[in-house]
């Protein structure tokens, strides 16, 4: 059996929603799609969702929205304009809460996808109130998709943009066993793959072996690419990869990773199936990490 | 033949020096560095390359650079630190030099990729003197890889990192023949792949498909990865994408796309080619677009 590699959405990439960027950049039709009596609300607590009843993401008519917050167009859903309030809420480190990691591993993926982009913005706007190019205030544009600094207030007037920061996550294969590691803040026994940020100046697959290398010790080629996810702790866009080494030897970093082993595809499968005897515990499903083992087994077993 | 996909290495992605991370964030190991009499500077005019008579990057002992300002820890190639001074020069805009564009594209790969490093985070450097998040003014850190707002004179203390923006350039192809479009600034009867920004709370497939839709009118599936390339203009990790659709009918956001059509493979073999009858002009060999026209070629005559 070949993966179908298309078929790989993992949680919060599914997407479904027009995110109507024609609608964003026309201030005429961003306030139209305002009045609209349709028009709905996202409920947020700071930066956590809220569920109603059925465990969906909770919605408001927009008329609850506090008038001192400004408003992010998150898109249009058939013909309901969709929005979130920007509450000022910001945190640069994902939420440990296990109650949101439990909650969101249920989400059917396109309201996963609906709740990491409204976290993405409402953090970004809280954490970018002044112009990195001056030092003066800037203000909302765009529908939230843009802050601008004000010129008429002394500002340079420059535009911001929402960050993305692009992360390589990764597995290397040898000899029929693949490479999982352990950061400190993980919970016990639990074992992923290894991750960094991409830097400027560096491909995907540079990074990859960048990090194999600055983590690992290990020296890898036929970096192959397999599904991206967003990531909204805070913005990430993480890049699954798989990568082949000819020499097992590990030499840890050990101030990014306390422990890192290889391990078979049977020790893999009784992982993913939460077997107790198994010799860790994998990452969970709604995290890409999850979907690369997957995807792993599923090639191995081909 | 099938293409070696890990054979595609766009200009900028040959990167071969060790960033040594362990050395920026070491402050004795970054001034040992520094001292080391084989130190030498990347020589640069604004955020422009300095070439030398050979047509390679042109280096400097570090002493050279100037003690007003803060140095970038390239890496270290081979025993050489090398550096770049952060010497202020910003643009929001690429270049539209030009024999910078020249210059480039006869650079060998791993020159390339030093200079795309150099580049963008001069830039970002220059783009980012204050705090987003207060307003107070940061100052460079880790050997010029990141920036933090000062405590002690009244900021917030928030670390800030360089920002890479993903932007996915794709291919769709129907009926054997690809979609390839102008936008209003590209030079007279120049084509290439359409792309946009990854937005958050998006995947890489969901952005391509997102792009395709609004830009093209087409409903895109079979989303398909296959290479990625940093652009240093100012700060992108470019990833490459293919697709397909059913229906060629196109519907354009003509701020956007100002002609767009569907390209044979003997047409786009005879733009490649710089064949003067060819109805188009390819785009540059340095540029990623090349490579995915490249890799189109080669899929088909496999
Ligand atoms: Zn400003
Ligand atoms: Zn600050």
């Amino acid at each position: 059996m070949t993966t179908d590699l298309s078929a790989i959405i993992p949680t919060f990439a599914g997407g479904t929603i027009d995110r109507a960027d024609q609608v964003r950049v026309n201030p005429e039709r961003l306030k139209e799609a305002m009045m609209r009596p349709n028009a709905r609300l996202l409920k947020l607590d700071g930066l956590s969702p809220v569920f109603d009843a059925a465990g969906d993401l909770a919605w408001a008519p927009l008329y609850e929205a506090s008038p001192d917050n400004d408003l992010l167009l998150l898109g249009i859903d058939g013909d309901t304009p969709c929005f979130a309030e920007l509450n000022g809420a910001g945190a640069a480190m994902p939420a440990a809460d296990p109650r949101l990691w439990q909650s969101l591993g249920v989400l059917p993926p396109e309201q996963a996808a609906i709740y990491a982009t409204a976290r993405s913005l409402v953090d970004w706007h809280a954490r970018h109130r002044f112009c990195a190019n001056c030092g003066q205030p800037t203000e909302s544009r765009k529908g939230g998709w843009a802050r601008q600094c004000n010129k008429e207030e002394g500002g340079c007037g420059a535009e911001h943009f929402p960050r993305t920061d692009p992360v390589a996550i990764m597995l290397a294969e040898c000899e029929g066993k693949i490479l999982l590691g352990r950061q400190p803040r993980f919970p016990p026994k639990r074992f992923s793959a290894l991750a960094g940020f991409i830097e400027p100046g560096e491909s995907i697959e540079g990074g990859v072996a960048r990090e194999l290398w600055e983590e690992a010790g290990i020296k890898v080629r036929n970096v192959r690419y397999i599904a991206s996810q967003p990531w909204p702790f805070p913005s990430s866009l993480m890049m699954a990869c798989t990568s082949v080494t000819d020499d097992p030897t590990l030499t840890l970093d050990e101030e990014e990773i306390e422990e890192a082993a290889w391990f078979s595809l049977g020790e893999v499968k009784a992982a993913m199936n939460g077997d107790p005897e198994a010799p860790f515990i994998a990452p969970p499903p709604f995290a890409i990490a999850y979907n690369l083992l997957k995807n792993w087994v599923e090639e191995q077993e081909g």
